[in-house]
Order: C-alpha cells, then sequence, then structure tokens
C-alpha cells in the first residue's frame, strides 16, 4: 500500500518540533500538521531564559522558529492543517484533516494543552476586550494602564513581571496567601515596585461595557466582597489539555492527560504522545523536546520492526 | 547548622548543567564539582546536529560552554574538585572532595559515562599510540592515513563520518552484518567512498611496537581470522556508567545504570541521578538536559519540604 508519509507529528510546539527534527534526521518521511503558529504555547512567552543552551534570552517565538529551521533542514514537511481525526490503530494509521486523509505508519501526539479558563461572568463576554490569556501577545496595548494577574505560579507572577515593562500597575490576584512561583521570581515580584498582590482573593465578576473596567473580588480569610478598578486582566490559572483527538480510545489521568510510559508510548502501539498533553512531572520546553525526540526514536524502531510484515 | 549549599552537582555534562540552570534560577545556592573538562562526553562531539534549537551545528564545545554560561549568570559556583565520597542519607548530606567536605541538602549525580573497553591484547599498553575513544579530540592525526573504527552504532558510524576528513581510509569494523546507526547515518557511510564496511567481524589483537601497525580480526561468518594494516584504531562499543560515588547504595540495573522514577529521584530522598548515568531509553544532550531541568525542580521542593523540620 502506498503511504503518504511515514510518521504523522500533531502539533507544532517544542515537543512536536524535537520529535520532527529526530523522526527527519533518522531517515523517515515526516510530515508536522499544525493549524496555527508554528511553536505551541511557547510564543505566548516573551523571554525564555531556562531552555539549556540560550544563555542570550530568546524569545518563545525565536526558539520554535530555530526549531522549525532545523527540522526543515532535515526534510520535514509541514502543513498548515487541521486535524479532524485521527485513526490509530493497525499498522497503516490515518490522519483526516480538513483538506484528505493522510495514511501513515506512526503517529506522534503533540497538540499540547491551552490556558484554562476562569469560569466567571464577563469572562467570555469580554474576552479580547481586556480579558486576554497571553501577557506577550496583549501587554504592549496595556501602556501606562493598570492591569491584574490571575494566579500564584510560575506562569502568573513572570508575566505580571513581564508586564510591569508597559503598565504602571500590576495586581497579581491570589486565591492562597504564599506564590507557588519559585523563589527568584517570588523575590522579583516581591522587590518590584509596580507589583502588589492581592491575597487570599478570588475573581467573583469581571465587569465592563465594551471594555474591562473593574473586578468583583472576594477576600476568603475576611470574607468581604470588594472592587478594583482596573483597564485589563490577564489569566493564568492553569492549563487544560488538548486531548479531543485522542480522549475516546488513550489513556488519560484524571485531568485528562496522556499516560505514557518512559519511552512516549500510549497504550496503542505505534501512537506517542508527547509535551504538554503528557501526565509529566515538569512542563517545560526542555522537557517537551526531550519527549519528541524519544518519541521519534521509539517510532524509528516500531515502524523498522512492522514495516515489512 | 550552617550549610555550604543547598545543592551540590556532581558532573558538569549537559544534565548537570541544565540541572545547576534551573536549581540556581530557583534561587538555590548551587555548586557543580566536575573534576575535568565542564561538558561531560559531549566535548568528544565534533558537531551536533540534533539538539533542538540549534539549526547551526554547534560543536559539543560550545553547546556545553553556552550551557556553563547560563548556570554561571543565575549564580551557580564551579568547582574544580575531584569527589571522592558521597554522604546520601538524611536531610543534610555530604560531598567530600580532595579539598574539603561539603555540607549541602540535596545532591544530584550527573557522572555520565564513559566509553567501553574491548579489552583485548594491545589495547591497553597502545592507548594514547594510535588506539582511541574519542575521534573529535585525536582525529586530526590521523591525516592521509588509514584508521578503523570498531562498533556499528550511531556514535561508530558518525565518528567514522567525521574521520574521513582528515584519513584517507576508513575501516569500520563491525561484528553483525547490519549497521544499528539511524537511516541517514547509514546511508551517508555507505555512499562515502573513503569508507569500507568489514563485517561480521572483531578485533582479537591489536599489534604495533611504539604504535598502532595492525589489527589480528577474525570473521565469524566463515571462521577466518585476518589482518588489518592500519595507523589508528577508535573504539565505539557502548558505555559504562560512572557509579563509583553511588554504587553501594542506589538502586542499579543490571548493567549498572542508576533506576530513577520519572522525577529523577533515586531510592534516597533528596538524591538525584539524571543524564547517561541513568537506565534510560534514548542517551541525548536533550534528553539529559530534561532529566537535569526536573530533578533541580524537584530537588527545590525536597528543599523547602526538609528545611525547617
Amino acid at each position: 500500500m502506498r503511504l503518504d508519509y511515514d510518521i504523522a507529528i500533531i502539533g507544532g510546539g517544542p515537543g512536536g518540533l524535537s520529535a520532527a527534527i529526530y523522526a527527519s534526521r533518522g531517515g523517515l518521511d515526516t510530515v508536522v500538521f499544525e493549524k496555527g503558529l508554528v511553536g505551541g504555547q511557547i510564543v505566548l512567552t516573551a523571554d525564555i531564559e531556562n531552555y539549556p543552551g540560550f544563555e542570550e534570552n530568546l524569545s518563545g517565538f525565536d526558539i520554535a522558529d530555530k526549531m522549525k529551521k532545523q527540522a526543515n533542514n532535515f526534510g520535514t514537511e509541514f502543513k498548515m492543517e487541521e486535524v479532524l481525526e485521527v485513526k490509530p490503530k493497525g499498522k497503516i494509521k490515518s490522519v483526516v484533516t480538513n483538506s484528505k486523509e493522510y495514511k501513515v505508519r506512526s503517529i506522534i501526539i503533540a497538540t499540547g494543552a491551552n490556558p484554562r479558563k476562569l469560569g466567571v461572568e464577563g469572562e467570555a463576554r469580554l474576552t479580547g476586550k481586556g480579558v486576554s490569556y497571553c501577557a506577550t501577545c496583549d501587554g504592549a496595548l496595556y501602556r501606562d494602564k493598570i492591569v491584574a494577574v490571575v494566579g500564584g505560579g510560575d506562569s502568573a507572577v513572570e508575566e505580571a513581571l513581564f508586564l510591569t515593562r508597559f503598565a504602571r500597575k500590576v495586581y497579581i490576584i491570589h486565591r492562597r496567601d504564599k506564590l507557588r512561583a519559585i523563589k527568584l521570581v517570588r523575590e522579583r515580584a516581591f522587590r518590584n515596585e509596580k507589583i502588589e498582590i492581592v491575597w487570599n482573593s478570588i475573581v467573583k465578576e469581571i465587569e465592563g461595557k465594551d471594555f474591562v473596567e473593574n473586578l468583583k473580588l472576594h477576600n476568603k480569610e475576611d470574607d468581604r466582597d470588594f472592587d478594583l478598578t482596573i483597564d485589563g486582566v490577564f489569566m493564568y490559572v492553569g492549563i487544560i489539555p488538548n486531548n479531543k483527538l485522542v480522549k475516546e480510545f488513550v489513556e488519560l489521568d484524571e485531568q485528562g492527560f496522556i499516560q505514557t510510559d518512559a519511552s512516549m508510548s500510549t497504550n496503542i502501539p505505534g501512537l506517542y504522545a508527547v509535551g504538554d498533553i503528557n501526565q509529566k512531572v515538569l512542563r517545560q520546553v526542555v522537557t517537551a523536546a526531550s519527549d519528541g525526540a524519544t518519541a521519534a526514536f521509539e517510532a524509528e524502531k516500531w515502524i523498522e520492526n512492522t514495516k515489512d510484515q
């Protein structure tokens, strides 16, 4: 049977791109499907200062672009098509996109995760009108304005620091009395005069006519409601895995992240998963890239062992 | 009790350097002990073309140097001391070097692996006199000479290709009838006119007075001994883990590689292991770097949770 590619990689973030580098360098006919911008979530990050080897701080966009070129140099094809369905069983698998059905031997799922929504009133209506999930994308719109960041982890505090480049005041609204972010980042926030942390508080509602104007907050400690006048609010309250394509047949954990073994294999032979969509200890560019390398290496062996049968 | 550092990392290869970047960026007082050259095994590699993000091919040395600078920027200290003993039990741990005993809260083992020796007559006597384990180090000494590479995996074939830049003829001596190296690399070797593969053959003895002159080989297929006149021989027949410091108390697999869980924890709380010394699917710069990031992240949590007890 004539196949379209040896291997299809779904998603063009660091996990997918690293898999593409390894798979195409390993001699496999490789395609990456990415419906949006290559790079995935990292293009939403202004500076990445901890990807080992880049001592000058590159943007997420730049790192993704370098990985894409590297994969291209080894022969990876990129297709800007939306994958609608995956048929992963058997030795010949299918990837159905909005333009055609591709036959391949192996599939790597690298569809990542998306920011979690708060789920409060006003959030959906005002998204793009003062409600944002990406400080890198929208931060510059808030020059000399007042903004709030919701969350207390690394992303929340790092992006709050980034927003101080533009905004004249940045509130961090956190439901606990302690930030989860690493010490270096926490201390940078404590030292920054533009940042004020609103402890023990949750957002109840986002108000505004055509644009965000006010947050209705609730302080859990003294059980009190209060208002905060702001021009924009950025949500950093966790991520949800993009598992729509595979959730019917792949083993997931309680939050919907894919469970793989150390070789990035799912429960279906020849189907691998890498990066943020996986259940894992640490979600970073380097851990996703490592997953991608491992999955491609395993896929290569799997293809070698099954193709003549 | 006054401690010297929060965390000691033993070994300055990609695993150790990545752990240092993450640990020091995370606010931990971090020291890396490396008795030799920072970079570990990768400084023995001429071009690294598959570390994701470096589309220009950097040398192993350059990548290690960049990682070292990045760790330095976050405050990591580097000590060129040989670690003689590790006392990993309890909340306060010790690292004993040739110059003093350091008290720390957590230890990451990143001592890597070393090339395996063939174990044949003449090998030890002629090491440095035509017997080499590092084409990058010694390749240029063999300009217009005839050399042999022993092995059939990625490293063997890649280094054979590298040696064709200098030598006029490169034999690959492989005990099987098929190379294990990935397809792209295999095909490059098959296409290269300077390379000749000696199949199904093992080295029985290395001969030479002051310098390597001849290999005594045995062909297993037709059970025949034969000679090969060469000027140098490079061994790429696998690696052995540098587990001397920890083998008495850490769980190892049959080959002596350390067994960790997904968070890079060994069986001893607060003691982590990363990179080539671990039992793992794929030994590459990016997988070691991923291990290092994960171990530092876990060590940080462990230190946070135990330090006030």
